[in-house]
This record gives C-alpha cells, sequence and structure tokens, in this order.
C-alpha cells in the first residue's frame, strides 16, 4: 500500500485563469446531478449570503442568480470544495419544474450511441 | 409561462480553448458526487472503449487511466452529456477505497466556516 497524502486542514478555492471555478449543483434529495455551472468570487459569496445558487454566467458576463427569470431557483443545503480545491459541489433543493433551460429537471440527457449523442427520454 | 427552448436530437461534446471538457464522476449505487476531472477526445473514447474511466491529466499533460497506479479505478455505468454539450457525467462504479488521492471515497469533503474551508469528516 502506498502512503496516503496528507490532508491540509485549510484550503481555499482555486480560481481559474478566467477567474471562475467549476460547481456541480446536486438535487440534495434525489441525489440527481442537476447541472455544472461556473462561479467567481462574488457568485460564492452571494450564493452562501443568500442560501440560494448564484452562479456566473459565461454567455452573458454577469451574475446569475438562477431562477430569477425561470423560477426554477436552488435553494442551498450545503456546499463543499474538493481536495485540491478547484471544484465545488453544491446541495440544493431545485424549485420549479426542474434545472435545465429545457424544462427538464437534469441537463444531463444525451447518451452516446452509434448516431452521436441522442436524447435519452426523462424516466 | 415561458415557451421550453426545443431540444435538439443530437449533440457533439463541445471541447474548450484546451480541448477539454469536465467530466463529473458519480457513484452509480450510492449517487455519492465523487470527483470532477477533464477529458480530452482521445480519454473520452478510451473510457467509451475501455469501459473505465480515462481522463486527461492537466498536471501531467498526459491520459490519466485512473486506477492504474492507486487500484482506485472506475468501471463505466454510463455516460452523459448535457444540453449545451460542454459537460460529461459519469455513472460509476468505484474500485478500490475510494476516488480521491487522499484515500477517502469523494473528493468533496472541505466545508466553509468563519475560518475558511475545513475538513469536513468522514460518515
Amino acid at each position: 500500500m502506498t502512503k496516503e497524502p496528507a490532508i491540509t486542514d485549510r484550503l481555499e478555492p482555486r480560481w481559474n485563469d478566467q477567474g471562475l471555478i467549476p460547481a456541480i449543483a446536486q438535487d440534495a434529495v434525489s441525489g440527481e446531478v442537476l447541472m455544472l455551472a461556473w462561479m467567481n468570487a462574488e457568485a460564492l459569496a452571494e450564493t452562501l449570503r443568500q442560501g440560494r445558487a448564484v452562479y456566473w454566467s459565461r454567455s452573458r458576463s454577469t451574475l446569475w442568480r438562477k431562477g430569477d427569470t425561470s423560477g426554477n431557483s436552488q435553494e442551498l443545503v450545503d456546499v463543499l470544495l474538493d481536495c485540491d480545491g478547484d471544484t465545488l459541489l453544491l446541495r440544493v433543493n431545485q424549485k420549479g419544474g426542474g434545472a435545465c433551460h429545457t424544462g427538464r429537471r437534469t441537463c444531463f440527457f444525451y447518451a452516446p450511441t452509434e448516431d452521436g449523442w441522442t436524447v435519452v427520454e426523462e424516466d
């Protein structure tokens, strides 16, 4: 057995070159992985302060308080940072119809086939 | 209610400027989110061909057949691409002691406190 590396007691988020970190949103009840979005320092601070998911929209270059337009907001249950500080995991109570802008519960619904990635029917 | 956007029948992965896409690994049995890593086109092709997670190591700039060194390989159950084609979700059977190089089941174990992000004890 190789010796396990020591775990540092404290860690800070490691922002990428664009000042962003990926944030995975998981349904706190079902465990379903809902989406991945990005946060800058302000988005993370607002998420913690407001107790709801606030992302950074890379396409619109603005804070994105998820659900303000769609109603599909995400109430924060908890958030964890990973071992090397470069990814966040949010556990959320998903409001509205689902996390996805298509109206689905989750954003993950294309499976690989011989004809490319095709839509999987929702349960 | 706003009209939901149409879903395209087929989609292809959208690689970032470095030719990479983030891949979330989730335990197929427990639903626990284990880690996030990155894949290039070759890593994804090898993952699908071998039926086990093969990532791209950004620090070593090489394919990373997870578990070859640690024994903590990930047998692929299925993989899904998200609605805008820029994130993968792998459901895996985690082998060995866990996904994390620290010996933990999951890589996500730092929680925010007034003293910074600190280690959460494992269940």
